[in-house]
């Protein structure tokens, strides 16, 4: 397993005028913090990223829609249940959470957003979910970020937040993700809360910007759930409105986030980075590094610490655009594994860096001049194991 | 690990005419067997079909321009070393290796092919393979074709060996795969002897036919390999030129073979077939198909026996064509478990299905009259402990 990795040892900095609360409502194991409140004392800006899995969940579909207004205050998260392929019953579960939420806190009901995590297919317990909103909602200001992180963890191994700025101007973020996490799609659950005054275009812009940069290049099993959801939120009290500090902190945050989702990939012992080199296009370059990066054989090989290169060129053979294998130079880092599509019979040098938690395998195919990246995971024993019980 | 499953209980019908020979020249550890020769006593009707990934071995480059010719008379195969990215060397030893049975066996240059499996990137070891081929052809009639099936194994678990017919006219077939089993490609390293008289424009059509049916429509992990073969001899012996029988022997063949390599797919416990119903076309229906087959998500859930019918939908919901969740059913075998996307709680008949070694993933989408099937295998621990130390 890899280490624990969050920045709770660090300083965590909390956007002003942002408040938190947990909650059990015994969807998960009894007792088990599984309702997360994030309020905004004052309305928010809002910005939202969604799966483009075409099954989307009841909460992604009302968040859509109440992202468009442009204004938020409060947002509702429960993990144990992911309220997907639940039909209309789902989205009437979905609405009567947020109306709970906007009910107990006094604030308009279009203001709330909802998101779940979990099991896809089963009733919500509403029975036991409105009465737990309703208790959380006391509770607000008691918790920090950082339960919230705790609350909406599913398979996931450790909390994922982050946070940025000083009292001038700050932001912080938690995510919630651990599997399932595919490229080209807004990924897992995120939420980052910011006292950063942003307009509506301005912030829709930079989070778009944000997400193609950084969780849309990550990739653990290359499965895309229906509940994938980052939001913004900007109450602007800190009155700071230098948009370019804020894209800044913004990425930062959306980086950390995305790479700690692939630290925590399930089972994963290692991070690694497959950088394409000189492809003729971008899409190219990045279809060549989605393909490698989510290659089984080449997940497996990383797993066992075998400089494999073979398998990496037969996967660059299958991606699908055109390439020279006979002029394809393979690296682990800075030790050349193949060059020009041969063997450098470095495997003893290569299995240095293997030994690593983190290394890059860079793939220079001298077409061009486009390049991209993808960062991924390998995959284990352990995979399966918590994918073939995850239910049970 | 699926039980034992092979025709060798059976009585396996040789085709008149071929020889066959087995040896070891220690690329595998010593001793094992891993050179195999197929000899006809006379000239053959040649027809191959071969791998789509762009890095295609050497043997298999040779292959494709020596099928082109129409005749051939005997194949040498090794397993070991997949003699794939080995650049100009590696051709050169794929034409010593033809030329040595060739002059071994005093045929035709042009009418000795060549197969090999087993790693990538590695120059063949010539100084032992070229004494084994010799002494191998001096061996010629004292093995069988299942000898020959068992030489090539490399993962595999056990050999594939499958005939049908009589003295009226007969087909022979052996297989090699267990991994890197994917849809679309001529799949493994397969050859068919018969001694049907068949045209070559015929044996093309036909071939392609039956790989289509069989080989192109199984998956184990999605990876494509740079060493796929499937080859048919046909040495016209029996005199019987009913190519309508042969067709019928030629698909039994190919559908059996396919069927064993996903029964020996890495670690898999479990053989299961997605067949998607009422599709708008039948490439959308295959898209889905082949989507769902290859979801790590699903495949751990069937490993796991869990009726995890949501990890399904949200395969088909980034498989890429349109479809209507809320007009979608899904079935394990006949146990209706979600409709109209919603569940049917009926996971626990369902458990009953998935106890099973073999069942159908049944998915109506209601939307035409298109269907597509894709026969594939669970995901395990062993297979990540397979792939994780394959080199060492």
């Amino acid at each position: 397993m890899i280490k624990y990795y969050t920045m709770t040892k660090d300083i965590i900095i909390n956007p002003k005028g942002f408040l938190y609360a947990v909650e059990s409502a015994s969807i998960k194991k009894a007792g088990n913090r599984d309702i997360a409140i994030i309020h905004s004392e004052v309305p928010c800006v809002v910005s939202g990223v969604f799966t483009c899995n075409k099954v989307k969940a009841a909460p992604v579909l009302l968040d859509m829609e109440r992202v468009q207004s442009g204004s938020a205050s409060s947002v509702v998260i429960n993990s144990g249940n992911a309220n997907a392929c639940t039909g209309k019953q789902g989205m009437e579960d979905a609405i009567l959470m947020a109306d709970t939420l906007a009910q107990a806190l006094g604030v308009e009901r279009q203001s709330t957003l909802v998101a779940s995590t979990g099991v896809i297919g089963q009733v919500m317990p509403m029975e036991k979910i409105v009465p737990a909103i309703k208790r959380a909602t006391g509770l607000l200001g008691k918790h920090t970020a950082l339960d919230a992180a705790q609350a909406i963890m599913t398979t996931d191994t450790f909390p994922k937040i982050m946070s940025i700025g000083n009292s001038t101007g700050a932001i912080i973020g938690i995510s919630k993700g651990a599997g399932m996490i595919h490229p080209n799609m807004a990924t897992t659950l995120t939420f980052i809360m910011t006292d950063f005054a942003i307009t509506k275009v301005t912030l829709d812009r930079l989070l778009k910007e944000a997400v193609d940069r950084s969780f849309n290049r990550i990739t653990v099993d290359g499965d895309m759930s229906t509940n994938d959801t980052v939001l913004v939120l900007a109450n602007g009290l800190s009155g700071n409105t230098d948009a370019e500090a804020f894209a800044d902190g913004l990425n930062t945050i959306t980086e950390g986030l995305a790479k700690m989702v692939v630290k925590d990939g399930e089972g994963a012992t290692k991070v690694f980075t497959v950088r394409i080199k000189n492809a003729k296009t971008h899409t190219e370059a990045d279809r060549f590094a989605r393909t490698v990066a989510n290659s089984p054989l080449v997940k497996t090989a990383m797993y066992g610490k075998d400089a494999n290169w073979g398998r990496i060129i037969s996967a660059l053979g299958y991606a699908g655009p055109d390439f020279n294998p006979e002029n394809t130079d393979i690296y682990f880092d800075d030790i050349l594994i193949a060059k020009g599509g041969i063997s450098m019979y470095a495997d003893k040098e290569a299995e240095l860096v293997l030994n690593q938690n983190e290394f890059d395998i860079i793939i220079d195919l001298h077409m061009g001049q486009a390049q991209a990246h993808i960062v991924t995971c390998d995959l284990t024993e352990e995979y399966i194991r918590i994918n073939g019980a995850y239910r049970t």
